[in-house]
């Protein structure tokens, strides 16, 4: 082991995500402070052990000194200013973050100039919970972890972001930015979409149909209980691509309406439907074990499997 | 305890529900048989100690003989072809059913010359699984039973469907035909259908999308694992109420996708949601306590209350 491969984590935002991450790589054995916006934040967090200030170019400059890996933790709408700091304070430390889409938090960072040491990051993982109330050692233990392999990404950098997500017990999938906004669209923006329609429907049935409402609605409606801004901050920035499956969807949902009206049938539908749920439950993830970060085409041969079903499990050097 | 009050019960058909109803009945005390077209699904039946035979006509007389309260537990579908035989040979038996949709099945009651003796159930429960290696006698504990109060319902029958619900472990909702399909096309058909769409624009992103859905896509696809013909027989025959809410969600679908074209906003449609999910959170079922059957105008008071949230959990006499 060379020394950065268990070196310091310093995540910023100690939400559920960033303060399970916090818990998670502690427990793997990483050295791990972070910060968090609001001081009561922080301070439940420092009550449960953890080393998280309120005061962020300090915890920069501590990240600078002790050459951590840099984890953004926060929503969207809080990257910039974040960055900002970060470019003043640390910018030479690797970087990643775990937000909710890629391609704008990847702007984002050229636009600061960070780019040759970042790789984007988004795991899987989530509850309807929020804070660090919520947060949990073992939120990412058997999870998938995004890990970007985009054009002109750094070994170095790559290499510390993916140990860091198999510590904590993910998997990985390789993944460009634009095509993991465009799976995450279809994969959790609209899932989030029409679990929120689903609840504005059972709610305009009254008590009655509240009262009925059993397995199918309580799963479907399940993640419109997350928070509306958090909802808001992880659907909204990825609009182009939440927007071209919702039109997908309307298509889909309107030729069904037609179908039932005109033959009161749904079977072009429910067949589709099935199948889908069917490839999910069904697919198979397989290992990537014959590329090595740094081989030729190393980047375009990992984005090709993970577009394949293929994940890392381990590192090879 | 009048004979009636556990007589026998006959359930027709030993799929998940009727299957579970045979098995829930038996363990609460009733003495139960039923019948199963699939003469192979009748024989895992026996197989487990439970009385369902092949031959419908033999079964009804049966019934017939012992004034037993029969269930119909059989899809939208075969209805009528049941209706004709209980016609036949059980005509005075009291009959509720357990099927997804009232309005329908009273119509066929009807028709067949037999709503004196009819009083429509529907138990709000089940899995994506089906047959009888699926049935669980545990399946109504807790759940909600909607139960027929439409004008022109006997004392008796109804007496009789309420006991079994609550002896079965279930609460009661008293409702008419119409009023339930409206109800149950929000949140019960409505979740098969964007179900089916959500697994439709899951699987339409591959290996890769399919391979990074987490908790979001699971519960959101899980009842579009059911078997598709039961999803067109569920949904089909509430094609009336149904239509009216996917349409009024098309409405709502299509204004959020406007918003977020425009403004990149979601917030309607979030907030929306949030607050319907809160409304299902925090429902709260009360007890009908001052209504007995056959007191005046008691399916009335009954039909108000459970509009209004009111469940039985108790027969009072």
């Amino acid at each position: 082991m060379t020394r950065d491969q268990k070196a310091s984590v310093c995540v910023l935002g100690a939400g559920l995500i960033g303060g399970s991450l916090l818990r998670a790589a502690a427990a793997a054995g990483y050295e791990v402070f972070g910060y968090n916006r609001s001081a009561a934040g922080a301070q439940a967090a420092r009550q449960d052990g953890f080393d998280v200030g309120a005061d962020l170019p300090a915890t920069l400059t501590r990240a600078a000194a002790a050459d951590a890996l840099i984890v953004i933790a926060v929503p969207m709408p809080a990257v910039d200013h974040i960055l900002a700091d970060i470019a003043t304070f640390a910018p030479e430390c690797a970087l990643t973050d775990v937000v909710s889409v890629k391609a704008p938090v990847a702007a984002a960072v050229r636009e600061h100039g960070l780019s040759a040491r970042f790789v984007g990051g988004h795991p899987m993982t989530g509850t309807s919970e929020s804070g660090w109330a919520a947060t949990d050692s073992e939120l990412f233990r058997g999870a998938v972890w995004a890990v970007g392999v985009d054009e002109g990404t750094h070994v170095e950098p790559w290499t510390r972001v993916v140990r860091l997500a198999l510590d904590c017990g993910s998997v990985v999938v390789p993944v460009v930015a634009a095509e993991h906004d465009r799976a995450v669209a279809r994969i959790s923006h609209l899932p989030h979409v029409l679990a929120e329609a689903l609840a504005v429907a059972g709610a305009a049935g009254g008590p009655l149909a509240l009262g009925l409402a059993a397995g199918s609605f309580r799963d479907g409606t399940r993640v419109a209980a997350t928070a509306p801004d958090l909802v808001r901050a992880i659907c909204e920035p990825n609009a182009e691509a939440l927007l071209a499956v919702l039109e997908e969807t309307l298509t889909v949902l309107g030729a069904a309406r037609d179908s039932l009206r005109a033959e009161g049938s749904l079977a072009d539908l429910v067949t589709a439907g099935h199948d889908g749920r069917q490839d999910y439950d069904t697919a198979q993830r397989w290992e990537i074990r014959d590329i090595r970060p740094g081989d030729h085409n190393w980047l375009e041969q990992l984005r090709d499997a993970g577009l394949r079903g293929g994940v890392l499990t381990e590192l090879r050097s």
